[in-house]
């Protein structure tokens, strides 16, 4: 036995292949090869063997992966094995789109808790959960067991949230505010910025002028 | 000269690079060092020096970088020098938050078209555009002219209606939908999963225990 590394790429891969074997074991899929899942992930079947090869023993010489055992290693991996509950703080329409994704309860990620600083739709009930104004924040932190905040408000106030968030004892912040937050380095950030996947969607759309740059040497 | 082509890494920074050149451009700020860039950014000095040499001699030794100018060029680099024309396919709460956005408008790029399949809103009017039937959408793409489509519909519909958009001429997708598209490869497609990107901060909360997997050599 010797313990290796697995790198980022492999680690950023996991979640695709998640999705893939939880949709097969849907479907009552039980094996499948690196070739079939290369096919269906348009991946080559090298790299599938290498990448699953990571978790050691789960692919057999002509038998194939079994899927629903892939799946729930990778999804231990992932810390999906274990629930987390979530806050979600701005109610607007990216916030309640979020509320109202059915697959991360399924997941285990459990919204427990809304605020919104806008006192015009407190109380107002969002899938079954009252929002509440920001104040309330910290004592329901304290009540319940929270690990990750998600952030769905304008840049201007989300900085400052962040910082309140850390002071209350948040492991980790799923970001959707479109600025770099300030956070301790052991709070886990994950940032979903908008306008820069579109900006990557432009520039794949000007293609060829942009495949070759000049530049001085 | 030379040509060089730049990496997928660079390019794939290049949007941070724009939004915090475009902050300090609003904010009056002429000149920047890569110091102080690396401070502000959180990345090495090096680094900065080495992703922008890539676009040739914006940087002067004891001068710094001309906010403005390496503002534009990047942006020209990103196709931000042109404007957009978008249509957005599904009316729900992604979608109007999507709608709502004013900063895709800014950057250039413009929701000319809203659809949905959902009859009971059509009609109904988002940011002064009225949401049509999706039997709309092929004489739409032929009256206006519109390069990108963003797909905030159901996984079950969207590969469907994403190859009838590829038969009505859309040049790009930014997709939304939690499932892989089957367009052809002329087709440029930015995928925004967002389950995927909440497993990766679930992966990262795991922290340490994950650090090091074993496996069998």
């Amino acid at each position: 036995m010797e313990t290796k590394e697995i790198s980022r790429a492999v680690i950023s891969r996991l979640p695709r292949y998640y999705r893939y074997l939880g949709e097969l074991n849907d479907e009552g899929v039980e094996r499948i090869s690196s070739q079939e899942l290369s096919t269906l992930m348009k991946v080559t079947a090298s790299q599938i063997r290498q990448d699953l090869n990571n978790f050691g023993g789960f692919g057999q010489q002509g038998y194939g992966y079994n899927v629903k055992y892939l799946y729930d290693e990778i999804g231990s991996i992932l810390g999906l094995d274990k629930k987390h509950n979530l806050i979600l703080i701005g109610a607007g329409n990216l916030g309640q789109a979020l509320a109202n994704y059915v697959n991360f309860e399924k997941r285990g990620f459990i919204i427990k808790g809304i605020f919104d600083s806008n006192e015009k739709i407190h109380g107002k009930v969002i899938r079954g959960i009252r929002v509440q104004p920001m104040e309330e924040i910290e004592s329901f932190m304290a009540e319940n067991d929270i690990d990750i905040a998600v952030l769905t408000i304008p840049k201007t106030g989300a900085v400052k949230v962040a910082e309140q968030l850390v002071s209350f004892g948040i492991r980790g912040i799923w970001n959707f505010a479109h600025i770099d937050l300030n956070v301790p380095e052991e709070i886990e950030v994950e940032n979903v910025h908008l306008s820069e996947s579109l900006m990557r969607l432009s520039y794949k759309l000007k293609g060829e002028q942009n495949a070759h740059i000049r530049r001085k040497v």
